[in-house]
């Protein structure tokens, strides 16, 4: 079973999706299987992280900026990919250094996710952008 | 089939459980699969690593806590989650640019990795911690 | 299905598999699966990344290269396995940072790649070097 979720970003942080792939995974009706999250995109990616604090949110997004800052930044001044904005080549490291593809087993009919774990979607670009994240369960 | 593998920590560095999951693709008795290896946590995380000299798990803890130190360094002055200690806020961190899942597959009854590949569990956190990996086998 | 894709490599940057995991799943002939790309080495590593401006790749090994420099480096002085020349150990750190296994979901007997993701082999070591890619569809 295949389906494709799709989410609206406002600019640069992590975007909880643990619902909708909750609810893709009861849809499905397995019991036992392996869901796998997959996206389609190079300047955006997926993380799995706490879900109880929002402060860690937004010390990761803070952590990623520090690490590569936009290429307007003098530190960057070794980027040659710059004609699509100066958040434009920090997102595509910035997914390097995270997922494009989670595997998580389900049991139970659940995902075999800790109490702590949300699923999220990290937008790295500045303006809004519509992705699309695929679901997609073995079983 | 699926099963919850139970790694007791002592501190930062890496945690090998290669034999145990390769005893468990041996009692799944699968002869072609894959197997998904989960880690039920956002403070520690998943790593595939060199084997053979133990200096590179000690290069790899001594990188990464240069890269991102604990919360009581003046660098990390921007953190706003430092509730839970000056190494929790770095774990989440850690755990972010390494792996909260792998996927390995088996053939021939036995995962394909490399001569020089070992299965790791990544442990960020100071004090001792029990933790939960998933091990799960499909195919 | 399984098999073994061997990459050449003559030193770092990304080299595009796109094509030839296309053509395993093709072969392969399954409809709705779950490719697996897993790589058996530690001092390489898998990406996906945007292929359709090249410097967008050179700019990805320039961010590592800074990131992780050679260890004749005044600032990797605390490196200690350093017996495999100055590029070993950036090589498996900068692997650790990256992907050694990836799971791409196929429907309609494709691959669901995003427009601009194509599949890179990112080689760390400065000499050429023969590389596994194991693929794996299941399904």
């Amino acid at each position: 079973m295949i389906d494709t979720l799709t989410v609206s970003t406002t600019g640069p942080g992590l975007y909880d999706f643990t619902q909708e792939a909750h609810n893709f995974v009861s849809e499905a009706g397995a019991s036992e299987g392996l869901l796998t999250v997959f996206v389609r995109h190079t300047s955006c990616s997926l993380l799995i992280q706490e879900n109880a604090d929002p402060d860690v949110q937004t010390d990761l997004n803070s952590f990623f900026r520090r690490l590569v800052p936009p290429t307007d930044d003098p530190s960057m001044h070794w980027v040659r990919h710059d004609t699509e904005g100066p958040d434009d080549m920090p997102a595509h490291i910035k997914a390097a250094l995270t997922q494009t593809s989670l595997g998580i087993p389900v049991s139970d009919g659940k995902m075999v996710l800790g109490t702590w774990q949300g699923l999220y979607l990290f937008e790295h670009r500045d303006q809004p952008h519509t992705r699309q994240v695929v679901l997609h369960l073995l079983g």
